[in-house]
């Protein structure tokens, strides 16, 4: 897409220019993002741009608060209005943030509009964005049409309704399992009460998820995902976690022992997915505790959470290394790793397991979350080439609460374009042009695209 | 400063030249240093070359020995003269490393020679530098004035009389607080004596030191520093802490309690920084225990320390926290961090705290110490745009003992406007010029200074 | 050398040109490797191709792994014509991994052959290069001169039998020390075997390994190596280690007492390599339990291992320290750190130790293992010249298994040329050519062979 402000944005060669071209419009691919079902379900329109391009974008709440803006303004109880203007006075401040560059792509790709936001425009860019939204509809499928999209994987519970989603061509959903690691007393009721199965042991648990999870694949789902977070550490089962279980049942189960039982259902829960033939997405290393000033005023997900510490590899390798002793051997996994000093010892890994046929079995995810930006994407494609197969990187997913967020695919491909044209230039990638295109398309759609069959 | 050996030093281009006019000449503030209160108050008159070029300067030392010179021709029995020539003999083995672009700096900007210092010349530099400071009456306020600093910031222990300092129109103290961490009795007999108060409890430490901090802030403070060396967990509050005190007092205390009243009073003292409006800048990460052999023979701080590895996320996001719940909340926080690795999780955390009306309320820090070369400047400005707000950014300072390494602030801006430009040449930067000069003078001044009131 | 697929492989700059022409011919000092002591000894004839340029070099089997090629392609029962033939099918899609430069690289320098090896051409290329093994007597002593070795140096044990290496003008032992580090009664037995000596206490031991390492030093050697693997910790002397060795040689050792007893003896062994002038190869974490699965079909050293998360530096520098208060002092130590986040860190540690007159008593080596490509080696040599001095950088090593992995000496020295020639135009270097040239020429040759005397 050219941009008005910037023609050909993030790319500066000839080879890197002809690159884009050649995947500037394969479709999209989010294999996982936190898009609203309820949104999509009634296919909701519109009508505020504060709704879209600002309230559901934790990154930016995050960046007001950095530039000192009061809490009231950001998630509190000021107009929309009001925290629109104080979004656009924050974003010229955040010139070298990839904040600055995503949100005049989705101003000009969503509303056609091409200034800078600032705090002297900002009442008039809220007017002219929300006259548009006036005339056009604008919905989910609005932007699934807009941005090509082919696949869009909103993230799912067990315990969440997905029959919706079912026979859905672009609505796929995406597993997020974390709650079945933690399970507590409400939470088995209410999945006894859904699958209509009493809950008592590890074995109905087990029974009562896989039906859960068979009634997600069927809605389409092919993507899991679990976080492993700051300070991870992984417990061989000892024989006691039936009596954990027992104990989670009861509400009697202690912090601790909810550690050991964590790995433990990590373990179970991993050999379903290989079983299902699911991709598990494990998230890894994020620290949300900081702030609990902020989690009280902007809620759990606010934007405030920290980059962990490295990842402990050896818990990391006792885990696969369990999983892969199990009967259905190890899933396809993906790793996303939030602390890029991680980055080679995580593509690294990729070739510590493997499985015959399968081609990526462990690779390493895009960059992610704090790192989804130019200087994390870089380190991610570099250390995936020098360390693993780039060959095998399944590409980009936004991961985000925000259909504008969609804009960053093309800033992906971008971003990767010119990167691979200074690997030739470098000499880092030796090959024809034909072939540095056919992994371009490897890499921006048809590896992630490659797991639906 | 245009250099007769190297014409633009590090400026690459037009773009990077404009920028560096742009703020070549605005004054320095050098919020954090450690040159020596007795020189700075008496105006000594500088006269052996030796004493201003290597004697206060550990990285010199330090090099020296990686190229095997004894330790007695360093810091030991040999002359100035000797010493000397034994540093211009290391010198031309340095090529790569920042101290052979500083020296050469320094040698042209106090003396104006623009030789490659080597064994065959030091005898001959030795006597020309020598007889120029018999000319030329180098002292304190020479290097202000030569070097244009406005603001120069000297630690300060409390214990310390700062009267001298009072109504300095250039130097400030900055209070190192790390004595308060780790107080004891000898310590505290002497605070009671200065301040007449009696210690016997906490409430009655925090009155005497808050008196003595009032006393620094008297003389013009505005910046505080703590440090929290290589394996620190914070410790929160159990109730033992008064009794962990008057071990203190009497000289009971255990290492391991030690560390667990270090963290209560690190939580005392951030909250006391806060109510002060004291910025504080957090050096986290050295490892100070290297060799038993060295620091007998060359002190504590003889330049043998080692980069300790990375920071706890979760001890330093515990402490935060804590302090954050305390009655003034969190103080102004400048982190330095040793380790280079940990560069993109300290840029994170900058999102992770936040103070109603407060800009940069916890930023990342300069490249601190090892790290303060074009190598860790370029990360540090790279992490702090990517995951941060350069915006925000407070700029350079040398922690030098030398008043020498003001030449440091020039090298440290060349430094920045190459890098600004090259981002503007791969749009990690998208602005007009105007803007991004605007953003290098906040940069190289405006930020560092707007913390005078 | 000049290859016909590539003019000028990765040299990018006339300068890189004139340095590399500079070193291209340099002799080649490869002092660790583990190519096969019984191929040197009968000076061994190949006549497959596979078993020179597939079997011995894991690095391709886990490659072929990340591409999901079975294992019984690999390490299995297949034939040597079928897993020569998976391995050209795989090479095409390590496209950016070192792997694809380096195998093109293998072939051409020693088969000449310059097309893209892939599974069409495969049958061709291997019944072509089975043919050139038929005409050509190619052998250990071929490679030694085809590639201008002066010095390799193999790994042996001290129970290994090493006067056949006695008076070799290019075979010098390295001494693989880690089983002195775990001794165990078999082995301690085949050692009082060996030394005639009976072990019965740490004096004896010492006595016995001191006899063999005198005997591995008769037989040329100058370097030992020793691992601390992924979570080493080091344990001080609490004076019951003599009764650790005895639970040892009675088989009663726990593994927890013999990690202590572990550290123990590296400080012993650390001792003995710095009173017979050997310097130590410090290689340091490896992740070597990865799957149980991978080691129980392709061995210990199959490939699988990988990146241990940062070493501990208190560890590191508590063990350095102990060694230095001994009667011997410091051997000359040379870090390998596995983990490209430590570079930094260890590159700083070399100014935390010296000896008089020793020049890099301390220094970090080449980008190592899974590091061992440009990415690596780039990484390795900022960091050595922004934090230590590249001045006493001691070069490249392969520590293959593979003749054919010389060639990657050739890779380093273009990668090192590159990146010279690169830190000259930004400045990071600033000198005459000639300097230069001198500089390039310590990296590439001196400064490893003057371990020699």
């Amino acid at each position: 897409m050219e941009f008005t402000w910037k023609k050909d944005l993030l790319l500066r060669s000839d080879l890197a220019c002809r690159l884009y071209s050649a995947v500037e419009k394969l479709p999209l691919i989010d294999y996982h993002n936190h898009l609203s079902l309820a949104d999509i379900g009634e296919n909701r329109r519109y009508t505020d741009v504060f709704d879209l391009w600002v309230a559901p974008d934790p990154y930016k709440h995050r960046a007001m608060r950095m530039c000192g803006i009061p809490e009231e303004k950001i998630t509190g109880a000021a107009t929309k209005a009001e925290k629109f203007a104080f979004w656009c006075a924050t974003l010229p401040k955040l010139l070298g943030n990839p904040l600055y560059i995503w949100s005049r792509m989705e101003l000009e790709l969503v509303f056609g509009i091409t200034e800078m936001p600032c705090a002297e425009n900002a009442a008039d860019l809220y007017q002219r964005c929300n006259k548009i939204l006036k005339e056009k509809e604008i919905t989910p499928a609005w932007f699934m049409d807009r941005f090509g999209v082919e696949k869009a994987c909103p993230c799912v519970s067990v315990l969440d309704e997905v029959s919706a989603l079912q026979n859905n061509p672009v609505f796929s959903p995406s597993l997020r399992g974390d709650d079945m690691l933690r399970p507590n007393a409400s939470w088995l009721e209410k999945l006894g009460a859904l699958t209509q199965m009493k809950i008592t042991d590890l074995a109905s648990f087990k029974g009562a998820v896989e039906k859960r999870i068979d009634a997600v694949i069927g809605a389409g789902c092919r993507f899991a995902d679990l976080a492993i977070d700051n300070g991870f550490v992984f417990y061989p089962d000892d024989g006691e976690n039936e009596s954990r279980f027992r104990k989670a049942l009861e509400g009697t189960l202690s912090a601790e022992e909810g550690e050991k039982l964590f790995s433990y259902l990590l373990v179970l829960l991993c050999g379903v997915f290989a079983r299902c033939d699911l991709v598990l997405q494990l998230h890894m290393g994020a620290q949300r505790f900081t702030s609990t000033r902020l989690r009280g005023l902007a809620g759990a997900a606010g934007g405030f959470a920290a980059m962990g510490n490295s990842v402990s590899i050896s818990s990391l390798c006792a885990l696969l290394d369990t999983v892969e002793a199990g009967e259905a051997g190890l899933p396809k996994i993906v790793l996303f790793s939030l602390n890029p000093a991680d980055d080679a010892m995580i593509a690294t890994l990729s070739g510590s397991y493997s499985k015959d046929g399968v081609s990526g079995l462990i690779t390493q995810g895009p960059a992610w979350w704090w790192c989804d930006h130019k200087k994390g994407m870089i380190s991610m494609i570099e250390n995936t080439a020098s360390f693993g197969t780039l060959w095998n990187f399944v590409g980009m997913t936004t991961d985000s609460r925000s259909f504008l967020s969609f804009v960053r695919h093309d800033y992906f491909r971008r971003v990767l374009c010119q990167q691979l044209a200074e690997m030739v230039q470098r000499e880092d990638l030796i090959c024809t042009e034909e072939e540095l295109v056919a992994l371009a398309k490897k890499l921006c759609y048809e590896n992630a695209k490659s797991n639906w069959r």
